[in-house]
Parts: structure tokens; sequence; C-alpha cells
């Protein structure tokens, strides 16, 4: 991102500079690290799930690894899933398809909200709303040629900001990873083992 | 899934029958529904998202779309995200790539319990661990070379169930929604418009 950057700190040479709420010195500071040094940006993100009957089960969340070592969250993520009683559950948490809108939602805002921050572009108010398509007979096998997962997702921001920089804000939404990965797909391997 | 289904209920010819804790008449009958009528499987799921400044944002979800009707969940869903303080954020909330893994974790959990329960299959204790790999200098926009999403995805379960049907079970994940998604792709289109 350097090349475009224009941000605050520069101009002002001061290092307590926020943007956005994001304190720009300390994610400057991350990435000219790893601009130096790249296996300092090699993450390895972590989670572990347990199954807690029926449709019901819970992901904790405790660390990461990241900048060439093991890093612990300030206090452990739980996050549980369901499906509501229409799809044979007890609606304990969203359901796994909306977890994954979740993620969607939260990675494009983080990412347009940072990338604004380091080129000076200051967010008042930042919402959206999502809507994805899913065609169940995918996933209930009822047709091999239903696709399983969504087909399409509908994001819309409402964003208080200057008007002018509407266009470089969407621009900014494609550094999402959770965007990328859905967009450009990823490999997953899955390993079932005998308990 | 009807062609290879073997469950315990069209066995007994009750209706009362539980398979790993899922009612099963009531997924069967969602699936011969729509199987006699596919509008009934088009959903379309949703998600709210607010920031909350910096790298912190919530998500609310309250309902779907679903059987052609407008359907509420039992309670709202609140799903918060932020960065650890070394990418800027305050640890409030796993970080949108992790709440992907949490969505693909109780996604693919999901599908196999469910599926194993119309085929008979019984499982006792499920669990998992998920991990992804991810580049930052994508993110950071450093190189436009490297991918700005995950690029490997390892899941690993581990199921208490009679050993013979490991290999079955694994060939259910592949009903996933999350699972597909991902590795498929889905068409993202995002809007971003002045509030």
């Amino acid at each position: 991102m350097t090349d475009q950057v224009t941000d605050r700190q520069a101009q002002s040479g001061t290092n307590d500079v926020t943007v956005n709420g994001i304190h720009i010195a300390t994610l400057q500071e991350t990435v000219h690290a790893i601009d130096q040094e790249p296996d300092l940006g090699q993450c390895k993100f972590r989670a572990r799930n347990t199954w807690l009957g029926g449709n019901h089960n819970c992901t904790t969340v405790t660390g990461f690894y990241g900048a060439k070592q093991e890093i612990a969250h300030r206090q452990q993520f739980e996050l549980h899933a369901d499906e509501p009683p229409i799809l044979a559950g007890n609606d304990e948490g969203a359901n796994p398809v909306e977890h994954l809108l979740n993620a969607l939602a939260s990675c494009v805002t983080t990412s347009m909200v940072a990338h604004a921050a380091v080129r000076g572009i200051h967010i008042e108010e930042l919402e959206s709303e999502l809507e994805g398509d899913i065609d169940l007979r995918g996933f209930l096998g009822l047709s091999n040629d239903v696709p399983k997962g969504f087909t399409e997702i509908r994001v819309k921001f409402k964003v208080k900001a200057d008007v002018d920089n509407m266009e470089r804000l969407k621009r900014l939404t494609a550094y999402s990873p959770v965007f990328n990965t859905i967009t450009q797909g990823a490999n997953v391997d899955i390993q079932v083992e005998a308990k």
C-alpha cells in the first residue's frame, strides 16, 4: 500500500496520530517490518470446534502464529453455531452460512477502514447489509446440478465520509482477505480420524 | 440424499426418532417439501454490520428468507470482530479470518452430523482443529503477486463413531455450503454509497 499512502502521520511527523480509530504508527510499523522481512507476514490462523449435539457446535479461538511467533489473544473467543427450528435446530447461535456473512462483513469493513486510515481518508460512520443466495437442494443432495454453497452475495455499504471518496473506498474493499478467499477460492484439506 | 438414506425413522416407522441429536422427522419433512416444491429451498441469508471504530465492528443476525417466507430467529445474534494489538486492534473479538474458520468448522460439522443422522450413522463425539495460511503482504498491498486471502486451510476431525464409517463421514463433509463456497468461490457484489 506504500505507493498510495498519504497518511497524516507522514504529513504531520508525529507518532500518536489516530485515523478512523486506528493508531497509524502501530500499523505502519507492522507494514514496514513485513516489507523488510517478508517472513514476518506469514500467518497461521486457527480455530477449534466442538460438537455439542444436533446442529449445535462451538468454536474457540485462542491465538495464532504471526511475526515468527505464537501470539495469544487477550481473551478466548467462543462462537456458537446452530440452525433454526425449520432446519432441525434450536437457534442457539447464528447458522454457519450466517457466520460466513459475518466474516465477510467484518473483513471488508476492517479492510476499508484500515486502508482508508493510512491514506488519510476519514470515515465517520460505516454500516453494511449483506444478503446471500443459497438453494438448499444442493446441501440436501436433492440435485447434483445445484451448487451447495452461496452463489451470489450482495454487500451494501453506507458510509459517512467525503462523498468524493466513495469510489476510492469501494476499491479498498478489494484488499479484504475474506473477500478474496470467497471470490478466488482456497484449498481446503479435510482429514477425518477415529477418536 | 434420498437415494442413500437408510435412516432409523424409515426402518422403525416412528416419528420421534432422534439420531445425533437431530429430530429426523423434522429434517425429512423439510427435505420432502423441497423435493416436491423446489422454490421452498430458495434461501436468502442476511447479516447487518456496524463499524464501532478502529478495527472493531459488530454483526447482527435476526432472520432469513426461506420456505417462501421471512423467518425470524428466536433471538438476535451479535458477533464482534476486532484485530489483535499487533494488527492495531484491541482484541475485542475474533478477527475476520478467524470468523471465517469458525464458519467453515461449524458448517462442515453440521453437514457431517446431519447427513450421518439421516443415514443412520451414529456419532458420539466430534471435534476439529483448523489452521489456515495467510501471507499478510497481500492484504497490506506490499506485493501484487501474493494472494490476499487464505491459500490453504487444513481441517482435522476426530470422531468417536464406528471406525468403519470414517471414509463415509469424510465424504459427507462435501455437502457443506461453506466448504463449497470457499473451495468453489462465489460472486460478491459490493456497493458503497454515501450516508
